[in-house]
């Protein structure tokens, strides 16, 4: 049956394909439910993309219904990992006309799982996921002393700012924010020690801090290419 | 004995329950230490938490007692590392019910040395202390490199901007302070340099700096990496 | 031919001695372009800087001609990477000299193109492209998740913080800003969220978030080094 | 001579004694400079600190002399690096005391040059030389591509961004001040695009910027853990 080639198959030109339009429509739609939460836009192009998305939608459920005929074991299709991503893709739009719920806004976010079918053209989850596994223990290891290291981070600036800054250190949850833009070196500068205590406190937990919140990645590069050159052996 | 196989394994079902059960609480204590920091909460709220404190302080008495009980060699339980630390995690509430330390605003630092209980759960510290060792060497080397970057950084920027900013750059040590926001890349935003003179160092400082400052977090990655593939070796 | 050996080779002493000339010049072009754009300098700086342009610009035709006369191929040179590169360093201020474009501020654009006279003289792009052609995949595999992760991050900051700072966080693209300047751990400061709930996101975010934007850097390195490793055992 | 085994070596006790006294001069002499920068601190505080320079000089000046008098090739000991090291350190202050030059503010800049005299008591910089020409060429390499990269960078927002905020981004001298803080991700907050275009620009910018910026550090930490790897093998 040609249908199911083009569908399934990726190798011959028809499914290539379809596979790129089907890429591009996701793509598309991503961009289209982030444009239209710009403010002060002309009110037809809200028209245009309110259409679009209706137009989109009904493609995926094509697709999906596609897929389902031209599966072999149409069940383990629907139950499977792609199945259900292509399912929760299009359930928000047909609910949201069934009851109206575009007043809730946290609605659109359930829009924002159509990004999940990103996961059928990319080999990214699956190599990422080997290296995570390849350096697991290491990783729960280092995101623990993370968790530990922003817990005392907050502690002690709390004991050292919180009379200084009493608004702003106002307590040791308050101080965690400041230990997370800290040790991730974003420091906004929203939050930041005034005193001397506080101010060598910092130094310590940065050189600390530094040591420790940094390793993961390295340890996540490390496994990548360790699972490249295991690869380009097998080969 | 039953007791002792619950208390001191945890291969057992029974065994596993009471390690999970220990783990919870220490997890409960550090979050209500934080938590009990905030003001402007519901004032039973605050008395909750007393109460879970006396709660938890209690069981922690008991876990103390059962593993005193439980060890062939009582004294070397005490005196032991894990031992020492089961003390400590209680001491400071027995401590304050005897003598009033309440208003001592130190005394509640002396509360978060129960996170050290932590230890006994993983192996995150032997793990992380076998990459130090390994990596010890450059460890140190990096650290003196980086303490004398940050005092030459700190002598610079006072020369270039102290002048410009006497009230930011006071002084060297007070230098010393946008050395480490800035060699860290945290960049608060709360001192930088105005002068041209200041800019043009810091952009020297910068691209030296975090060629020192970031290989550490490398090389610990890199030790790390390497004990993985040792153990994976001999297993 | 000895005009020859002095602009094709680089080994003779004449030959070296031109090719210091040529990097001389397009350094010092760069240098002239740049201060160009500094405003209240003394005119007569301005009127040098005019002079100094033509100049150069005469000596860059002079070395695009003998370049030409040198070759055994001319039309192969013309038409050959470095020869389009020398051509176009050349063309925009010819351009200017017929019609008058200095009035087009995007004009001055073009001739930064001269930069790219510099990859005759650095194996740089060379060595930089082989190691990015061995971790290719890794690379265009993060450079994906870094996408999706940024996009993730400006959907789910908007519905944190739009109602708390609805002129900051105005629209998911214009979130998008905000999540480039966290996860690169810029933090400008100008945007940042001030609501618990987009603070906890924010942790979380940058947790997974460092762990995949900073692991494309370390790719590169450990490409770079199994590079030169290979040239070492064959060399 | 007993005098000689104290000075010139470091396995005997003496000679140990010796070393860390020597060494506690140099961190105090240097602790001692920064502090007397700070302004506000009781004058007593400030003769003490005088007339302890005055005994820091004395000492380094016997210990220059003792390095004289035992070495056995005394010319080779003036002029080799350590010996000029030593002369260094003591010579600022015997001429601040023939000519009046603590009016001079770049004056205390030379004693800063104490600092080198830590070389003699750190492999550091060895370690770090090695490591340096073991990864020399990738450096370099990177080096350009970041000064590259960081002119670039700052034509092109200067481009961007000068209109809508002639004052920060100036000229592209300027501009580069922005490249500096944004390339390395240190983000101060002084300087940021507020245009859409600046913006996207930021974010390509960085997307490559980080790849190259950050790359030198994870090749010194490859090429130390090689030298660390060979030094294990060989030993």
């Amino acid at each position: 049956m040609k249908l199911k080639e083009i569908v399934q198959k990726s190798e011959t030109p028809a499914g290539k394909t379809f596979d790129v339009l089907v890429l591009a429509l996701i793509i598309y739609s991503l961009f289209s439910l982030s444009v239209e939460t710009i403010p002060d836009l002309p009110k037809d192009f809200y028209k245009f993309l309110k259409i679009s998305e209706v137009v989109v939608m009904v493609l995926f459920t094509i697709e999906y219904i596609l897929r389902i005929i031209t599966s072999e074991k149409k069940l383990a299709y629907i139950f499977s990992f792609h199945g259900i991503i292509d399912f929760v893709a299009i359930a928000p739009f047909y609910l949201s006309l069934g009851i109206d719920l575009r007043g809730i806004r946290a609605f659109r976010l359930f829009k924002v799982f159509r990004i999940l079918k990103l996961t059928r053209y990319t080999k990214a989850i699956e190599r990422f996921g080997k290296a995570l596994v390849l350096a697991r223990e290491e990783v729960i290891i280092f995101a623990l002393a993370t968790g530990i290291l922003l817990y005392l981070s907050a502690v002690g600036i709390y004991y050292f700012e919180h009379q200084a800054q009493p608004e702003i250190f106002k307590s040791i949850p308050h101080s965690l924010w400041w230990a997370v833009a800290t040790l991730t070196t974003v420091g906004y500068g929203d939050v930041y020690p005034v005193t001397a205590g506080g101010k060598i406190f910092t130094f310590f937990i940065l050189m600390i801090g530094l040591g420790i919140v940094a390793v993961p990645a390295g340890l996540l590069a490390s496994a990548l290419s360790k699972i490249r050159r295991d690869m380009e052996k097998g080969s």
